[in-house]
């Protein structure tokens, strides 16, 4: 691997940051020079989705998450007002260490931003939900391929007809992520991600997209579409991006959250997350 | 198995506890026929432990759960002032299908009772909290012998110098139940136990009371002592009465919780927590 000057003089592909700690990376993304999509970056440590909201919204909110785990496997919440954390990413700056945010006013969004900071309140509270791109490194060293790795793109996500469980002022659809896996592999991609719970673990849907109300599987509702070759199957991850969704329709004064797919990569290993 | 009408006149022993439908067990409780320790009944069915606090707390306390997920695994949390549950034990009553209750006030033990429905406030929020009850009857499945099962009595348990994370006003330290096990066969109680983490999972500390700050062994601060037998070794899990210990130190106005050792039974199977 090359050092770190020489990564930054010719700017470091993305080889370098699968391999880098989350410690570079996030350095990377607080002077922004990394503003993309996470997928990939620092293999076998756990991504993470953020939700800021004012406190008067934290209790229901809290309680969403616990209602549906599946959607919202939560790794942490910040202190009332605090931009850091304890224990999956200390040193992390919430306002500055995520690659996009996107600021929302009354559930409408008002742009997107590298840094928060100039937008922080006393009472915002942060919630760190998992990312399904943290059990990616694990299906590619079990020999599932992930198409959105291969083509470098962002993974497509879709919003369904699964209902989540409401809490007080939330309540919604689940949104998925979607990998095309060779037929014949799908046990095992099911098996290597179930043990993974806190990521969001095993597949809510295999095979029909018309199921779950997936009308043109072409037409991703959040990030790219990728190729599904002959004889590969769609599946779906419950995802991240669900309480996002779900606090939009809410319509709260001011929610702040990552852009789907720009995560914050925490120092925690996925195989720490097991237990 | 004996019919209802029989058991009911003859009074049912143990055996018939363990057997019996959560269902049919409940309503035993409720009416008051069974006020004693559940270890051991419907087996396979997890067991929950019960805090109920005042609304103003409740955003503290589920954060506290939150960031104690092996002494507060979370297994549903009820709409405010609402007495049903929806997900673990549908039709069960909170205030009456425990049996036995105790109040506190400002931090101080006012009372047991086995029906706390007169006591009910609008703001109440129940938390049920997974209870190392639940995995007894997959031990005895393994092999590994439960004694305080064997000697029909309470789990001994102990308060602890292991801290919690805090959260909001809640900070103290953890609780624990305490199981002899013969020394070899305590890898396979770690395995058996450490798949089931919403009832706990795997034991907090194995061999050496003192380095948990248990300086008598044979003087448990809840339930009952149980034979430590010549090649046997204390085994400690993380136990549900964590968090009311913790509740009391911050002294709410008041708070209702289960009497150690007396849980709620619910609907839902050991097995069905793993997914």
């Amino acid at each position: 691997m090359k050092d770190k000057q020489t990564l930054m003089k010719e700017g470091p592909n993305m080889q370098d940051y699968t391999t880098m700690s989350p410690h570079d990376v996030r350095a990377l993304i607080r002077e922004e020079t990394i503003t993309g999509q996470t997928s990939g970056m620092c293999a076998g440590y756990a991504q993470a989705n953020l939700v800021i909201l004012p406190k008067a919204l934290a209790y229901d909110f809290l309680l969403f998450t616990q209602r549906n785990p599946r959607s919202c496997p939560l790794l942490e919440v910040s202190d009332t007002g605090s931009r850091t954390l304890r224990e999956i990413a200390p040193g992390a700056d919430i306002a500055k260490d995520i690659p996009r945010y996107r600021l929302y006013r009354n559930g409408n969004l008002e742009g997107e931003y590298t840094d928060v900071s100039p937008l922080w309140q006393d009472d915002f509270v942060s919630f760190l939900i998992g990312c399904s791109f943290s059990f990616e490194a694990e299906l590619l060293e079990a020999g599932v391929p992930v198409r959105h790795i291969e083509e470098g793109c962002n993974v497509p996500m879709y919003k369904t007809n699964i209902p989540c469980a409401p809490a007080g002022v939330f309540h919604g659809n689940m949104v998925v992520s979607m990998r095309p896996i060779p037929h014949e592999l799908i046990p095992r991609a099911v098996l290597v991600t179930g043990d993974m719970p806190r990521v969001h673990g095993a597949p809510i849907h295999i095979g029909s997209p018309e199921i779950i109300g997936i009308t043109d599987i072409y037409q991703p509702d959040f990030g790219d579409m990728v190729t599904i070759r002959p004889g590969e199957v769609p599946v779906f991850w419950p995802c991240g991006v669900t309480p996002q969704n779900v606090v939009m329709e809410s319509r709260p004064p001011i929610a702040i959250t990552h852009a789907p797919g720009h995560m914050l990569i925490t120092d925690i290993k996925n195989t720490e997350l097991k237990y």
